[in-house]
């Protein structure tokens, strides 16, 4: 029932003022496949469910987005207790609590206006939060310098990711910023691009070699794009999303001299920084690799680095805590930024104590040491269990080629579909490995996300698995995942 | 030290990738004033004072922003218990906690995947929320329906406020979007419709009848703004930010009546709804008077309405929590929308929680509705007084003259400055009240925004000042201001 109207906005004299012919037209153009349309018909599915509607599940499982507390993760203790203590000081006169998170949360709240998370930070993010974060980074670093005045707390990493993009988006038609981002990408990238209205370039992560960087890749894409916008940044995603990999030291190293050479800005997302499971395999920050590089880059290359509160051994996604450091950014766009981001005030305070917690956690001889160790150990040794026992499990299925889950919390094979499905996917209008995907969710109660949403080499296709559920549950996905896929190989052959 | 380079963004051979020629030119137009120059020197001047720099003054009272923890303002007591028992679940067996309590942080742990406020939620907000909010509305408003699903849960008013510019953001030139917006304003909406690229297209408030609107105005501001531009929305804040008056019933019908002849999107901003304290004068939601109106507007006009948890009787600015309601959005629209934000993934959980706990507060023979209405009548009424009392000393100094504060946190008096001091100040480059409240900063302490950072007409001067200081500190510093006017005065005279 959508009236019509002209693409420039005029306004209808009858109807509705804001119509999708009327509205901005690059919200349009985006895209979020993590929340898309098999989420949606998962959540549907849910209610039939409970409604009493029969389907050959009991169950829906998620495994579409990296949620692990949805999945059954416990929280860390102490960050709870602290949290608790922050939002309610009458539990600092409780002996139920034990001193080193009292200690924390006192901290905090000296910082807090009034003593209360209920007022408004700094815009930037509380000065003592900011100051720890510093402190963690130069330890995880080896030493390597870090300033406060360089931290920007964040509402979740996409907050800050999407503000670094903003500041970068200028120019128009064969100027206009355009960003470099891996395919596959995570959506968020995709999405902001459109929504700002900027220029996504792709470059393509290498599967056969587990998906690695090839700076070639990253040179033919960028010559590519210099036909046709103006190149000026290049997102990197490591561990990576969706594709679990973990670059190597060499690459990183690479990859700063390739920006250096050719002029980007770079945007790293660390979020899943000790979500590294495979033997061989370490986290390297690029402000790290950069500064070991030595002046010539330490002091040239403009970096941004994101962290969250939501991955790790925190899975804390519902606080929306976060940070990012920036690095040789200049000074009149740093004052721009702060201005930008005092605009919305201040990220959320709760957000903000939780991810003092992430860099500052119980000391050795402080009393929730052990616990905290348990607890951190417990949960990233069932990940790496995890990412291995689904690219085993994915592997035996013919059909299926999975790479090893190197690090972060996802899988993303690759899947071999029969050429009956693809042209009946396609006379439906539907990307060929949604019609899979979608088939999968009605017929077994699994939920994830397809390879088309995340972007992949013309005519293959894959999905996106979060190694999350609890392991007898991720075992039982897995088996009935291997079933469905042998049945629907049948069926289209 | 910045460099020359071209306008449109191209990228410089040698030196920094982002610089302010480079960055996005939108984000530059930005200004916020709430948090702008004055506010940064007296966090400086905070710091000197702390390291023992002699001032005619022993603190900074920062009646800028409206933060009422910040001002001493404690958290109501139910709140933060049951966010305390949201958090940290193991307290759900403390009997000190009160049964109501825990029955609300059950039924929110219910909603969250997992019983955890760390998962995600879905990114309109919780279910069980927005029902809440949905039931809050429809007792306001005297039982007018109101569908959850035309809740979106948000990061704050000021998250939705901009979600639903940036949606009616299109066109460009003569065709581009023109959003009308109060003068005096919260600056906010200048800095969103500057981010975005929209028009800002300005009615003046009738400062000698009370801050009143009249539709007189509108009709000019919008037939001057058709020359130019598409004029498509139209923002009201009542009660009134910064100018504390609170809008009639009659005049809200008039407004409403204006945008549905003139084709107007209506934003309405009620955050501070149950801060009304002027005899005679009564809060009514433009939801409610669109309603009793009749289907032919009921039906018709498009609206979004704004709350928060940050004001009224709670105060709660750090936590984030916001929601908004949208009435007569196009189907297709508000599946554009719903996309749209669920690419932040979802609003802060905790924010969540605390504004279930505004919309469904302790009832009449729950355990805690006594303490909670003790606490929430208390600080109403001390806000009542300091309202009148600011109003009263305010209007005893010759050269400044105070409208009565009927809503709101703050009073938006007129000064008059003396034309050496303006020409002064227009010799340094300043507005001539930045001049004024600079300076009262560095005599007195007490951090005031100016009337520039408002908008407001040309030749007149004025500043925004919170009522949020404890009564005994409110005439104190009503009581310096007052010196130092006089001071000022013949100072420049």
């Amino acid at each position: 029932m959508q009236q019509k109207m002209s693409e420039n906005g005029a306004i209808p004299r009858q109807g509705k003022v804001l119509t999708v012919d009327t509205m901005n037209a690059n919200v349009k153009k985006v895209d979020y496949a993590v929340r898309g349309p098999i989420v949606q018909r998962a959540v549907q599915i849910e209610k039939e469910l409970k409604e009493g509607v029969k389907k050959p599940f009991d169950e829906v499982i998620k495994a579409n987005i990296g949620d692990a507390h949805a999945m059954g993760q416990r929280p860390i203790t102490f960050f709870r207790q602290v949290m608790a203590l922050c939002t309610y000081p009458q539990l600092l006169d409780d002996n139920k609590f034990p001193e080193d998170a009292k200690n924390r949360a006192r901290r905090i709240l000296q910082s807090c206006g009034g003593n209360s998370i209920g007022a408004y930070t700094t815009s930037q993010g509380i000065d003592c939060v900011r100051q720890d974060v510093a402190k963690y980074i130069e330890r995880r670093d080896g030493g390597i310098p870090s300033d406060p005045d360089n931290i920007y707390l964040t509402t979740g990493a996409s907050d800050g990711i999407v503000t670094i993009l903003k500041l970068l988006t200028a120019g128009e038609g064969l100027t206009r910023t355009g960003v470099m981002i891996s395919i596959p990408q995570y959506p968020l990238y995709s999405a902001s691009i459109a929504e700002l209205g900027a220029v996504q370039i792709n470059y393509y992560l290498n599967e056969e070699k587990c998906w690695s960087l090839d700076i070639s890749e990253l040179q033919r894409s960028l010559q590519a794009a210099r036909k046709h916008c103006n190149p000026r940044v290049l997102c990197i995603i490591n561990p990576g999303n969706p594709t679990g990999q973990v670059q190597s030291r060499q690459c990183i190293e690479d990859v700063i001299q390739f920006a250096a050479k050719e002029n980007l800005f770079l945007m790293a997302d660390e979020v899943y920084q000790d979500n590294v499971y495979a033997k061989g395999c370490e986290f390297h920050s690029f402000k790290k690799v950069l500064f070991e590089m030595g002046p010539e880059y330490s002091k040239k290359v403009e970096l941004a680095s994101f962290h969250s509160t939501s991955k790790c051994y925190m899975g804390e996604c519902g606080f929306r805590g976060g940070y990012m450091e920036v690095i040789n950014m200049d000074a009149d766009v740093k004052a721009q930024l702060t201005k930008l981001v005092s605009v919305r005030l201040c990220p959320p305070a709760p957000g903000q104590a939780l991810m003092d917690l992430v860099v500052n956690p119980p000391q050795p001889g402080e009393p929730s040491h052990q616990t905290f160790m348990q607890e951190r150990t417990a949960v990233l040794s069932a990940l790496a269990e995890k990412a291995k026992l689904t690219e085993q499990i994915l592997n035996t299925v013919p059909g299926i080629s999975c790479n090893p889950v190197q690090g972060a919390m996802y899988s993303f094979p690759r899947i071999t579909l029969p050429e009956r499905a693809i042209s009946e996917a396609k006379a439906k209008g539907q990307a060929p490995d949604m019609f899979y995907c979608m088939k999968l969710l009605e017929e077994t109660g699994i939920c994830l996300v397809p390879g088309s949403g995340f972007g992949q080499r013309e005519g293959t296709y894959h999905f996106r698995m979060t190694i999350l559920p609890p392991t007898d549950k991720l075992k039982l996905m897995l088996n009935k995942l291997k079933d469905f896929h042998q049945r629907f190989t049948q069926q289209y052959s």
